[in-house]
């Protein structure tokens, strides 16, 4: 069998083949052997969203991005597609060559699928609403693409779900950020929410601060993303005390909090963790009911945060749930700086942590069931499934169509 | 002021400059002679999503989903990439000229973006649920991207809202995505809709019982597509009498329906008009508060349909807010046909239609403000936004930041 197909909609043809060994996601890509595997099929990381996860995403967005809204972070919807330039102008390599390509023949230039969507939020931050007044609270949830999946997500096609504070330096702004993101997912029912805090550029500038370049430099960023604590001592030299004293200060909040507080650390750095203090001290007063642990030495996908970062986790959820921080500006002529904040959710891992909606009950409508009955019933918040023939059996009719309740004789049966 | 930003979410690093000249929407593809502008510049036929714009747009989304859902139309969600031999198999080249492609280095094959939502749900429905049970009734709102826009709307990513009912060939099938159509359109409270009603099949099946063929077909057709009823007397020959019917037969439904049925049509082409017939009249019955309008020689854009087709529109609105009708299978082998009839909505089109909802009320909290403060007001439906330092007069900092309502010494003080 072949559909003719098109719905004449954007006047597509197309032949679509029934092929019942298929009925399940398959997202291996396949060598091209059958016209009908060829159809079926999808590249490798994407996949098509059945009912009833398709719907349990939307649920996801919906609630996320309402939460967000209720705290006056207002909704921007940037395109899938930008010039290449302006989208990945400054990002490294890595970005690069994770991002697809198009040629676009309207403007003859390249455009680049955005790989991620915070960089669109910068942009529209301080260019369309460079007028608005700061601090400027801003939501979005988007499908980015990107060219390989990797070990713990092999998904190419992603949804992010982010809010950004672009407006003062600030300690409240921060602890806003971790905040909002906690009740956003709390409001998805998500349960044993962790926190981990990290600040990126305290190492660096430890590392500045004793004069350790070059090959020194990043053997001792390897034994510190190992956690060696041995290795650190051996090739630290005079950093030695600090640096392992920064290790040690890893684990949960206000034990590490007294580890780092008690660390001599050189003047230019202290102020590192004075913020630091001042935002773990914020945290355990305003949302005391969650799991928050310090990292002080991470720094891996954080290399650009200009403060402190974070990362979110709830138990049993494998991975991430979301990231976030302080990045940076650096002010090139008189113009003040915008600092900024924000968080990324990964929804394809909140999704999988979030409790489903319970499905809602399907009342099956043989034909002839006049309007109102199917209206009023639609308006009590069931849903209602029309016959579009004649029954013998109206009740195996709505038990074949999945529906638990049938109307016969101007009453709900449950079946 | 370059932005080293990054929010390192995805690790990217990239370089946005305030240019205060571009503050509003500017979709001009521009030559790329200075870094600002290229910055802050999308490519034609593309841009960013404002507030309240966006939210808009969710909640146009969200309401017509949901009033398919309430109908038992469940949501599926496909990739916003493909194959491009599966998404463009069978399209025509006006088609094929308007997708984007992008070359896959993991499956080393071409992929498109979809132009299109329509067919994927085609492929869904005979692929991964062809075990489920018909009437199979999807539904889904998705991004897509064409080449190039047009006079109409230049738009190059458009969102598509859409309601298919994979089942039997039947009036009710065909009444029932109409009226779903017209009743989500007016969840989202849109007045004055009408639906035009075609039969894309039908001047085609005259022509051939006439043997008319070659030039004399496409000369007539583009006659009978100006409604040129003079040029159709002086090309007809002796389908003169029924194509002038036809012609006449377009308008309001009641009296068109009148003159269709009073006209003589071959015996094979007959059919047609019953099934025609059967539909104007259940809409008229259960649908019976929106004009309806029959145009039985339409066919441009409506080629592939195997039946009745429809377009839907609302006073003062240009264009057309959606499109659906029955489209065809061709069966090729043993198995049966699965016939089907939908729907796709033109979110863009419907949004300036809808009436926009009312804007949330937002309270400003200065610094301090107890939390259980504002959880009480977020669940009052207000918006809350938070102070992030000490305010000299807070007063003046909500109406700087857009708030009408400041909580002062524990209460609500309007400005």
């Amino acid at each position: 069998m072949v559909w003719s197909c098109n719905a004449g909609r954007t006047k597509v043809r197309t032949g679509v083949v029934v092929f019942s060994a298929l009925k399940d996601q398959a997202t291996v890509a396949l060598p091209a052997d059958t016209d009908y595997a060829r159809r079926a099929l999808l590249p490798a990381g994407l996949r098509d969203e059945l009912p009833p996860e398709a719907e349990h995403r939307a649920h996801c967005i919906d609630t996320l991005l309402r939460s967000f809204a209720g705290e006056g972070y207002e909704r921007v919807d940037p395109p899938l597609v930008e010039f290449e330039d302006s989208l990945l102008n400054g990002a490294d390599a890595s970005v690069a060559a994770q991002t697809f390509r198009l040629m676009d023949p309207v403007s003859q230039r390249m455009l680049a699928v955005r790989p991620d969507v915070t960089v669109q939020i910068a942009r529209i931050a301080t260019t369309r609403l460079g007028g608005r007044p700061r601090p400027l609270r801003l939501a979005y949830a988007g499908s980015v693409l990107r060219v390989r999946g990797d070990q713990l997500n092999p998904e190419r096609q992603l949804t992010q779900v982010g809010a950004e504070l672009i407006g003062p330096d600030l300690v409240t702004a921060d602890v806003e950020v971790i905040r909002i993101a906690i009740e956003a997912l709390r409001a998805l029912g998500l349960k044993g929410l962790s926190v981990d805090l990290n600040l990126a550029p305290l190492v660096p500038a430890v590392l500045d601060q004793y004069g350790i370049h070059g090959d020194a430099r990043s053997e001792l960023r390897a034994a510190l993303d190992r956690k060696d604590a041995a290795a650190v001592a051996a090739l630290a030299g005079p950093a030695g005390e600090t640096l392992a004293g920064l290790l040690a200060a890893t684990g949960p909040a206000r034990a590490a909090l007294m580890l780092l507080t008690s660390l001599e650390l050189p003047a230019a750095v202290a102020p590192y963790r004075e913020k630091l203090k001042a935002i773990v001290q914020a945290i355990l007063d305003e949302v005391p009911d969650i799991g928050l642990t310090l990292d002080p030495v991470e720094h891996r996908g954080f290399e650009y945060y200009t403060g402190v970062g974070f990362s979110l986790f709830a138990t049993g959820v494998r991975g991430e749930l979301g990231r976030g921080g302080r990045y940076g500006v650096t002010p090139m002529d008189d113009e003040p700086g915008q600092p900024a904040t924000g968080v990324t959710l990964y929804l394809d891992a909140v999704m999988q942590a979030a409790p489903s909606a319970k499905p809602r009950k399907r009342l099956y409508l043989p034909l002839g069931t006049p309007a109102t009955i199917a209206q009023w019933h639609r308006s009590e918040g069931w849903v209602t499934v029309a016959g579009l023939q004649i029954d013998h059996d109206p009740a195996a009719e709505a038990k074949r169509l999945n529906c638990r309740h049938v109307w016969i004789s101007d009453a709900i049966v449950a079946l």
